[in-house]
């Protein structure tokens, strides 16, 4: 195909949607064809609000969550106790937390994990943010809710020794079965987690 | 959560995106995230592209490909022999068969294909106008490129009925076993056809 059937339009909708992750080239077209064809139900409402989000949403200068507000709607809500800082990895942490709704606390996104081979030291997260709240009097304690990765565990001990300096109190996610596990599934490490980390019944 | 701590823009970006296929709720909220975190990568530039395939893509009244002209660049093309029509159920089909790249032909797309189940009649698709155009004495081979389904075959059946009137000739592409495919996982239907369409070696 010397000129594409495709037009250039409709060429550079599928590569763009081919970067969203989730979808690879096939999936894209699959989209853009998708897209066209509900013009009005789909194509028209999806653009507004991607140019609505471009325009409107940003990065909270406290805490790192993403909002249309600066400081962002859960910084400034006076319901939630300023004195916990749940610290997570990635916007999509903090998500999922607040999807499951067991703690009306605040946050600290990080911005990833130390990670020495992709090239991430402590000077690309928001770490020193971190220590500074925690320095200022206002949290009492920091729940590190870090994936169990190895990244993640590692950043984990990195904070905790920049914070013993802080007065606060360090903890920690528990590990343990996940809630409708399957044991018979699960990794040893889950297990004997699990194990160590028995509670009465 | 009361109020959503997403905010409603982000919350109906990400509701529109998990409109698309392949995207479902989980993935809607990482695209979304994606999107936002690469703001002036992917965010601006997809809306832009988005915005200007609304506006310019629209549906070939010839053949019912998409394009930004009308009629499109395959049914203007004079180097495409307008004698061979390729008979596909969507333009999906049509991009598919290009990138074959096999032949320089003219199309048709019929929008579907039969289904009395899902309540799609002949009126549904684009049966008449393609009775019309084989009837105009511009063509002389019409080829069933619909897909090797059930409805797919019942739809070539019917078609090839409202043919029989007009001077073209119908075929359809070649059942067999796919290229680099193994026989050992191609199904009985196939293998059989490829038997009986062997080819001189």
């Amino acid at each position: 195909m010397a000129r594409s059937v495709l037009g250039p339009e409709i060429e550079r909708l599928i590569q763009l949607l081919a970067k969203l992750p989730g979808l690879g080239p096939r999936s894209a077209r699959r989209a853009a064809l998708a897209l066209i064809k509900k013009k009005d139900q789909l194509l028209v409402p999806l653009a507004g609000a991607m140019s609505l989000a471009a325009e409107r949403v940003k990065v909270c200068s406290v805490c790192g969550n993403i909002d249309t507000v600066d400081p962002c709607a859960i910084c400034s809500d006076p319901e939630r106790d300023a004195r916990t800082l749940i610290v997570v990895e990635d916007v999509s942490d903090l998500w999922a937390l607040e999807r499951a709704g067991a703690m009306k606390a605040r946050y600290h996104v990080l911005g990833g994990t130390l990670s020495p081979l992709d090239g991430v030291g402590p000077d690309d997260l928001t770490i020193d943010a971190l220590v500074r709240r925690c320095a200022s009097g206002e949290v009492s304690e920091v729940i590190l809710a870090v994936n169990a990765t190895v990244d993640g565990q590692a950043t984990a001990h990195v904070i905790t020794d920049r914070l013993t300096a802080t007065p606060v109190k360090v903890s920690r996610l528990a590990h343990g079965v996940p809630v409708g596990g399957e044991l018979d599934y699960l990794d040893e490490g889950t297990l004997a987690a699990a194990l160590r980390a028995r509670t009465p019944f």
